[in-house]
């Protein structure tokens, strides 16, 4: 840890958000938190796993890893384009969790977009997953840090995501309340504008949004109330040693 | 040409918006005509030039390209960060495109974003050059082809920029209103929802963008109003044989 470029860092600290995973790299900053959210579903599965007591979730990118992980025993999550794949155990929808299911176990994960997002960002200082069922603690958590922050909306096969975005502008909106923190970036002010275009009927704003007519015509819109209730947990995943774990967790 | 699908896409063609280069591979459609914007100030610049009655602008991506074209006695003009490179005879102020210096002329151009995302969207049916300026002309030309289009805006180094989308954004709402038409990207929805808050007072709402303040910081801003005025012209560039011609032009 650079302890100059931190100080500079918690005096100024700044906020952006990148809209796809293959622009990460012209936003990258190792000194920052990145939050990947992947709102419908991953993110929030994430969430409600590790809120239903899931000891770890090993976020994997290929089909081959997730496939790997199952013939050694694990209990693997693995869609592709929102339809669970045959050998996996678990889709992507949030309600798949259930404590019965997951409590106490490590759960192989592989989405469409989240997981990728996941490992793009690796090499920053730290990334965290947020979704609305978190929104608080995790804005909590970024504002006590004091650190630059990146919002990393997974996106759709590396395309704009109106979900996400909306989803960071929420996040934007709370943390630049803390004076300290401040944005010269194009697309969190985007991104603000367009949550508060949302914030007075999230569900509604959303209905035009390309995943959700993918849900719907996979009949797996089921989710979508869940997904946009805000603070429903105050856990925060934290990708750790290759791993999400719950930040509250001491081991 | 395939007419079968060309005839599928002109029955129900779709607008979308890619919001930078590098996302460019997942908009690509070989049947669409793609419309680059680069706001402040590139494709105003570009526009501005063949309005003014330069023969033609050929985009190279790199300095040393533009190098070897002014080794070869050609006019060129180059910036990089909105600073004009030495070597140049201009920069990428479209006041600098004046008829007594540009008129009959071809023009070498390499820019920091533009230049590139045309190179970017060569394999696609058609690139055209889209600015305010020629917005009403850029509207009707698309309408009447009625094909798919899409909007890729340079945006600023890979990074999404609030310019080009707003104009991206009135473009998807011009193109709207011709019934044929319809989206379901996400990201064109979104330009179209960014446009209609800018649309009231576009220069007051675009005093939030980075490029504003990159452009002010260089005393570089004079041409804001310029590049904020629509339909100046009726000059659309099109990309033909590696060079920007008027698409009326003849020969």
């Amino acid at each position: 840890m650079d302890g100059v470029q931190n100080k500079v860092s918690v005096a100024t600290p700044r906020i952006e958000v990148c809209f796809s995973p293959v622009m990460y790299p012209a936003y990258h900053n190792p000194e920052a938190i990145v939050v990947v959210t992947d709102v419908l579903r991953a993110s929030s599965a994430i969430v409600t796993a590790l809120m239903n007591g899931a000891l770890s979730i090993i976020p994997v990118e290929t089909i081959q890893d997730a496939k790997e992980f199952k013939s050694k025993g694990y209990l693997v999550a693995a869609e592709r384009d929102g339809i669970k794949l045959e050998f996996a155990d678990l889709g992507n929808s949030p309600f798949n969790f259930t404590s019965e299911k997951i409590s106490g176990k490590k759960i192989v994960y592989s989405t469409t977009n989240g997981t990728q997002a996941i490992h793009m960002a690796r090499e920053a200082h730290q990334v965290i997953v947020g979704a609305f069922i978190n929104l608080n603690a995790t804005c909590n958590y970024l504002s006590q840090t004091g650190r630059d922050i990146i919002i990393l909306c997974a996106g759709w096969k590396n395309r704009f995501s109106l979900e996400d975005t909306v989803h960071a502008g929420a996040i934007v909106e709370r943390i630049l309340q803390d004076k300290r923190y401040s944005t010269i970036c194009d697309s969190a002010l985007a991104a603000l504008d367009l949550w508060q275009l949302a914030k007075p009927d999230v569900r509604g704003y959303l209905e035009k949004c390309a995943q959700r007519s993918r849900l719907r015509k996979n009949k797996l819109d089921d989710v979508i109330d869940y997904c946009f209730t805000p603070d429903l947990t105050e856990v925060i995943p934290v990708f750790k040693g290759g791993q999400l774990v719950d930040i509250q967790r001491k081991n």
